[in-house]
C-alpha cells in the first residue's frame, strides 16, 4: 500500500516535471564586497568553478563596498522542460562585451550564441576555445553563469510578449525604418540544468567588474619572467641536435630567446600520444634539457592528452577513460583524481623532473570531427558536454599544480579554457591565421579571463612577416610557431633588422610587462584588453543599412561597424597595429592627451587621428603622465636575483606614478609573500622640469633593480 | 511518516536519474511488411509523426515481406544524463544518404550534424529547412528516429573504445597513411529525451526503403495539375491592376502561366501580418481573384504566421501564443487546436472562400535572429525546440486540411518541413541563390520526403538566366520569384525564345510529371531524386589528400569528391544541368543504354560521357525502353475533364511499359477512388518495328486522353 502510493506519487511527479513552468526565487548572497552569488533551483553538482578548483584571491576582501548593480526583481529564473531559463534586464544604449573568446566581434549586444568549447570556425556563434559564460556591461557590472553545460545565449536579440520596453510595431510594406531586429530589453539564457548558480559583479566601472571576476578565479596568472621573453617552436621532427643548432643561431645572430617548444616529434608516437621521448630523435632527454638550460633556453613540450595503446600508462589509464577514442587514443576522464594522477605523474617523472619548463596542450577544444562525440560517456558519470566544457580547465589546473609541487613556475600554451581559468599560466592559440581575427581575439581575451597569442607562423611577404611579428611582441606570448614552416625571425632578411628591433623592445619592456602581469594576478586587471574598458573611450558600435537590393539582402540586414583593431597593453599603452597592405589607419584616442611611444610627442587629445607610420614600427601611444620601466635588451630574461639596470620613461605633461613589481621570477615564493612593490613617482619641479623618484625595496624583499636612469620623453 | 518516506525515496530517485547509464531494450514490432517500429524507454509524448497527424498509405499493406535488415543485437540504446543514446552498425564501404535537406553534400557517412529546423547557412551542419531524422543506406535499408528534438548525429564519424572493427593505430610522426578521421563502424545519435521511437525500413533496394518511409507519412503529395504548370511571383507591392497586366503579358507573348504568387504587399500590414487584404492595392479581392481565374491564372498568397497587433484575430489569438514575438508579431502555438482554428478560419474566410489557390508560408524555419528563441515557452507546454522542429509540419498539415474541407487541391510553398510531411502539397525554397546548391538540394529532397524548387530570381547574365530557368522546369515547381526584381521570362530578350521553348516543354511533359507525382503519392517514389537510388549507378564518393602544407591544412584533411550535379526526374529521365560558365561537363550514366531526350540517339552504356550541349537545351538522358507521355504546349494546365491529345514517346531498342495516371486534377475525388491508371505498352514487332498500345480507361473512371500519336524516338 505504502509502496503503491509512493510509486503513484512518484510517477505523477516524474510526469509533471517536464511540463511545469515555475518561476524560481534566486537566493542572493554577497560573498565578497561587490560580488553576489545567486542560486536558483538545483544547479548541477559539477560546474566550471568546481572543475577549476579555484581559490578566490584575498584581494577580494579589500574591495570597495558597492550597491547591487541591477534591479533584483528584474532578474528572472524559470524552469521549463527540465531546463533553466534566465533573464536579465537591458536598457537603451547599454553595450555588452564578453561571452568568451570571440574572433570577429567585440560588441555582443544583439547576438545569439551557444557557448560551446570548440575550435574557432570563422563565425562567432559561441563555439570557441574559451566559451566563457561571463559578460560585462558598459554600465559597469558583470554577470557570470557558473555552468559547464552548453548555454544558449540571446544577448538582447529577442523580444518577449510582455516586455516592459517593447519595440515600435512597423509595417514593412510601407515603413522605411522597419528593422528585422526590433529593440530587445533583455539578455536571455537557456541552461540545460535543473537550476543555476549565477554571479553578479559590481563596478562602478566596467574594468572593476572584470577585476572582480578575475579575482574570484584567484586573480590572473603570474608567469615566470622568462615566459615574457621570446619563444620559438621548432619543426615537429627536429632532433635534439637540430634544436641546439636553432638556439645557437639565435645567440650568434643576437636574437632574444627564452624557451623553445618541441612539437609532436619529441614523442615516440603521437596522435595518439605516448608522452615518452623518442630515443631516435632525442637519445638523451635529460642531458639535452640540461644543455639547453645552460644556454639560457628552456624547453616546452607539445602534447595532447589522448593516450596511445603503446604508452606505458595505457593499461593503468584504461579504466578511467571515456567510451570513445580520439585518433585511436583513449580519453582520460580528468575530472577523476585517478586519471589525473596517472597522467601527470608520468609528465612529472618524464619531463618536469629533468627540467622541462612547460607544455603546449593541444586539441582539448574540439572540433567535433576530432574530439569525443556528445554521445560519449565517462566513468565519473559526468556528461560528455560537461567534460568538453571543462577539459581545458582540467589540463591547466592539474599541470599547474604539478609545477607548483615542484616549486617552479610554468608558462605554456593551451587550446581551451573557460571561466575559472584566469590564474592558470597558459595562453590560448589556434589554427586560424587571420591577423585581423587575432587582434580581435586579443581584445576579447581581456573580457574572458584568458590570455591569447597572435602567434607568427609563415608569411607570404616580408611586410606580413614584420606586421605579425610586431603585434606578437605586444601580446602575452611573443612566439614564432615554426612547427611546419621552420621559419626563423630572420627568414625575411630585408626586414631582419626591424624584427630584431621589436624583439629587443619586447625584452627591454620586461619590467613593464612583468609588473602589468603582477597587477593581473593581484588586482585582476587584464594586461591586454579592449578599449571599452578604458575610461573616456567613445568608440561605439554603429549599424549601417547598406544593400537596399532585396535579392541580395532580403531582410535588409544592417552592417555592424565596431572598433576591433586597437587595444590596451597594460596600464598606459594603446597599440594600433597595421595589417598587410595597410599604409595608414585611424586610431580612436580616449579622452586626455596621448603621446607617441617612440618620440614622446603629443599625438592628440580624445580625438580620432589618422597615422601613416611606415613599416619599421608598430604604432603605440602612451597616456599622459605614463611611466614605463624598461631594462637593457638582454637575450634572456633575468634569472632569480639577477640585477638589471632600469630606464624609467615618463610621458606627457603631468605627474605620474607607477608600481613596479619584483620577485624571484621563477618560484612560488611570491605566494608566501616574498615579493615587493616599489613606488615610482615623477613630479614637476619649481623649475618646470620633471624629477623622478623610486622607493627602496623593503628590507628582505626581492629586488632586481640595478642602476636607474630617467628619461622624460616629452619635452 | 508515509510522506517522509515518499519524499526520501523520491529525492533519492531524482538524484539518481541523471547519473544512471542504463542499457535499454528496444521493443520491436513489424507494423507493416518491411516496416518495424522500435520503442525504448519513455519517448516524448509529442513527436514528428504526431505533429503531422499522419495516416499511413494503404499501399504499405501490399508491400513485400522482407527480413529485418540489420542485426537487432547491434542496435543499442542507452540512457545517460537524461538523454537517449542510439547506436546503429555500419560496415565497410556502406554509404549513407539523407539526414534532411542538405545543400552541399549528398554522401553523409562520416559527417556530424545537429538536426535543427533553420534556414540554410551555407554549411551542412544539420541546420536546414527540413532536418529530417531519416537516412537510407546503400545496402538497402532506412532508419528514422521519430523525435521533435534537436538530434545530434554522428554518421560514422567517431570510434568507440569497444568497437568490434577498430581502425588501425598509426604514428603521425612517421606514417604517411595517418588520417585525422579513423574508420568508424557505427552511426550514433544523441536524443534529448527519456526514450525514443525508431523506425527501420527494409529494401531490398535503397529506393524501396525510401518508398516505405514516404508511404508511412501517407505517401507523397498529389498536386493539382495546374500546380505542375508555370508560376510567377510578382513584385511585393504590385496592385491588382499590375497583377492583371502581368498575366495579360504572359498570354500575349504566349508564355505558359498557371498561377501567380502575391508577395507581402497584398496584406494591409506585413512583418507582422494581418492576413487581411490591403484595400488600397487590392480594392476588390473577390472580384480580382475571379477575374484572374477567368484568365486561367490562380492566385497564391505569401504570408508568415506572425500576427500583427492590427490583425482582427490578434486578441482572440493572444492566449494561444508563445512568450516571445517575431518581428513584433505574436506566435500562434499551432500545436493547439484553438490557435489553428483562429488562424485557418481567417484564411478560409478571407482567401480560400474567394478562390485563393494556395500559400507561400514563409519564415517558419528560422533563423535564430528572427524566430522565437529557445527560451520561449508555449501555452501547450511543449518546448520551444519541439515547436521549432514541427512548425513547418503544422502550417502545412492544417492549411492542407482547410483546402481538403473545401474539396479543392492546393500546391504551395513552405520554408520548413520535417519527417511526416511527404503528403503535404508544399515545395520548400529559401533565400540562398547558389545554382549548384539548388541542384544538390533537389537531389537530397528525394531522400527526405520533401520537395524543393531551384527557383529563378534575378540573374546577372542571359546565360545564367537560361541555365537557371532550364533546371527549374525540371523540378517540382517551375517558378520565377520576382518579388523584388520584377523579372519576367523575357527579361533577357536574347534568350527569350529558348526560355519559351523550355517553358513549353514543361507544359508538354505534364502527363509525365503528373503520373510521376501519382507514383510519389501511391507508391512513395520521389519524383526527383539522387542517382544513388538508381540501379546500376556507380558514382561513388572519393577522398583525395591534397594540400600537404601543414600550415594550410594542419590535420591533413582530405577533399571529398562526390556526384551532386545530376539527378533523376521521374522513372526514366536523367537530368544533367549546366551552370553559368560551363560549356561542357561529364555525366555518369548508370548501367544500361541511355539515349538523348531530344534526338533519341544512343549516348552511352553505363559509362562516363563528356557533353558540350550548347546553351539552347538542358541535357536530359533517357533510359532504354522508356516511355514518355506528352501533350500539346498549352498555356494553362487542362481543367477537370478537359481532353488533351497525347504524344507518347518511346526511347531505345527494347520494349517498354508505362502506367499513365488520370483523375480530375483539381479535387480530392481521387481519395474516394475516382482515378484511373492506364497501361501503355510498346513492343517490337516481327518486322523489327515498335508498336504501341494504350489500355482503355476503366468504365466510369476519369480520362483526359484525346487522340494518341506515337513517336519512336530511336530509329
Amino acid at each position: 500500500m505504502l509502496n503503491v502510493f509512493c510509486l503513484r506519487s512518484l510517477l505523477i511527479l516524474l510526469y509533471l516535471i517536464p511540463a511545469t513552468l515555475a518561476a524560481q526565487n534566486i537566493q542572493w548572497q554577497e560573498i565578497y564586497p561587490g560580488v553576489w552569488k545567486g542560486v536558483a533551483g538545483k544547479p548541477d553538482d559539477y560546474d566550471l568553478l568546481k572543475a577549476a578548483e579555484i581559490t578566490p584571491s584575498s584581494t577580494l576582501q579589500k574591495l570597495s563596498k558597492e550597491p547591487f548593480p541591477l534591479d533584483k526583481a528584474e532578474i528572472r529564473v524559470e524552469q521549463n522542460n527540465g531546463k533553466t531559463y534566465l533573464r536579465l534586464p537591458l536598457v537603451k544604449n547599454e553595450q555588452l562585451f564578453g561571452f568568451g573568446l570571440n574572433f570577429q566581434t567585440v560588441h555582443q549586444r544583439g547576438r545569439i550564441m551557444q557557448l560551446h568549447a570548440d575550435h574557432y570556425g570563422k563565425t562567432d556563434n559561441g563555439r570557441t576555445h574559451a566559451p566563457v559564460p561571463f559578460y560585462v556591461s558598459s554600465l559597469g557590472y558583470g554577470v557570470f553563469v557558473n555552468s559547464a553545460k552548453y548555454i544558449d545565449v540571446y544577448a538582447g536579440s529577442n523580444v518577449r510578449k510582455d516586455s516592459k520596453n517593447p519595440p515600435e510595431v512597423m509595417d514593412r510594406n510601407t515603413d522605411k525604418n522597419w528593422s528585422a531586429h526590433p529593440y530587445s530589453d533583455a539578455v536571455e539564457m537557456l541552461i540545460p540544468a535543473q537550476g543555476i548558480e549565477i554571479y553578479v559583479f559590481a563596478g562602478p566601472k566596467p574594468i572593476n567588474a572584470v577585476q572582480r571576476f578575475n579575482l574570484l578565479s584567484g586573480g590572473g596568472c603570474l608567469p615566470p619572467r622568462w615566459g615574457l621573453g621570446f619563444t620559438q617552436r621548432v619543426h615537429r621532427l627536429y632532433t635534439s641536435e637540430q634544436v641546439k643548432q636553432e638556439a645557437k643561431a639565435f645567440e650568434e645572430k643576437g636574437f632574444p630567446l627564452d624557451f623553445i617548444g618541441l612539437e609532436p616529434g619529441w614523442q615516440s608516437k603521437s596522435y595518439p600520444c605516448t608522452f615518452e621521448w623518442d630515443k631516435s630523435r632525442f637519445p638523451d632527454p635529460a642531458g639535452f634539457v640540461k644543455e639547453m638550460d645552460a644556454m639560457g633556453v628552456k624547453i616546452n613540450l607539445w602534447t595532447n592528452p589522448y593516450v596511445s595503446p603503446d604508452a606505458a600508462i595505457y593499461k593503468p589509464m584504461l579504466p578511467f577513460t571515456g567510451s570513445h577514442t580520439v585518433w585511436n587514443g583513449i580519453v582520460p576522464d580528468l575530472s577523476m583524481p585517478q586519471a589525473r594522477k596517472i597522467l601527470f605523474d608520468q609528465f612529472e617523472k618524464e619531463h618536469v623532473k629533468i627540467g622541462v619548463s612547460g607544455y603546449k596542450i593541444d586539441e582539448v577544444d574540439g572540433f567535433d570531427s576530432y574530439l569525443w562525440p556528445d554521445v560519449a560517456t565517462f566513468p565519473s558519470g559526468r556528461s560528455s558536454e560537461q567534460i568538453r566544457q571543462t577539459y581545458g580547465l582540467l589540463v591547466q589546473k592539474h599541470s599547474f599544480e604539478m609545477f607548483r609541487r615542484n616549486n617552479v613556475r610554468t608558462y605554456g600554451l593551451v587550446r581551451a579554457s573557460n571561466a575559472g581559468g584566469a590564474s592558470f599560466p597558459y595562453v590560448i592559440y589556434n589554427d586560424n591565421y587571420s591577423h585581423e581575427d587575432f587582434i580581435t581575439a586579443l581584445i576579447n581575451s581581456g573580457y574572458a579571463g584568458v590570455l591569447w597569442t597572435p602567434e607568427v607562423r609563415a608569411s607570404k611577404t616580408a611586410e606580413e612577416w614584420l606586421r605579425r611579428f610586431q603585434t606578437v611582441c605586444f601580446s602575452p606570448m611573443a612566439m614564432i610557431n615554426a612547427w611546419s614552416s621552420s621559419t626563423q625571425p630572420w627568414t625575411f632578411p630585408e626586414v631582419a633588422p626591424q624584427i630584431k628591433a621589436v624583439a629587443e623592445l619586447r625584452m627591454r619592456m620586461m619590467p613593464y610587462w612583468y609588473s602589468e602581469f603582477a597587477k593581473y594576478h593581484y588586482d585582476g586587471t587584464p594586461p591586454f584588453r579592449g578599449m571599452s574598458l578604458e575610461e573616456g573611450f567613445s568608440g561605439n558600435v554603429s549599424k549601417e543599412k547598406t544593400a537596399t537590393d532585396l535579392e541580395a539582402n532580403p531582410y535588409e540586414e544592417a552592417v555592424v561597424k565596431e572598433v576591433k583593431d586597437q587595444y590596451m597593453a597594460g596600464e598606459f599603452l594603446l597599440v594600433a597595429p597595421l595589417f598587410t597592405g595597410q599604409t595608414s589607419r585611424t586610431v580612436i584616442l580616449p579622452k586626455g592627451k596621448w603621446f607617441d611611444f617612440y618620440t614622446g610627442k603629443l599625438v592628440g587629445d580624445g580625438e580620432i587621428i589618422t597615422i601613416s607610420p611606415g613599416l619599421d614600427q608598430i604604432p603605440v601611444f602612451v597616456k599622459n603622465g605614463a611611466i614605463i620601466p624598461m631594462m637593457p635588451a638582454l637575450l634572456h630574461a633575468p634569472k632569480a636575483g639577477q640585477k638589471v639596470d632600469l630606464e624609467i620613461r615618463h610621458y606627457g605633461d603631468q605627474n605620474g606614478s607607477y608600481k613596479l613589481y619584483d620577485d624571484d621570477g621563477e618560484t612560488f615564493a611570491y605566494e608566501k609573500g616574498i615579493f615587493s612593490w616599489r613606488d615610482i613617482q615623477v613630479e614637476k619641479q619649481a623649475d618646470g622640469k620633471f624629477k623622478g623618484n623610486i622607493s627602496n625595496a623593503e628590507i628582505g624583499k626581492p629586488s632586481t633593480v640595478g642602476n636607474v636612469t630617467w628619461r622624460f620623453m616629452t619635452q
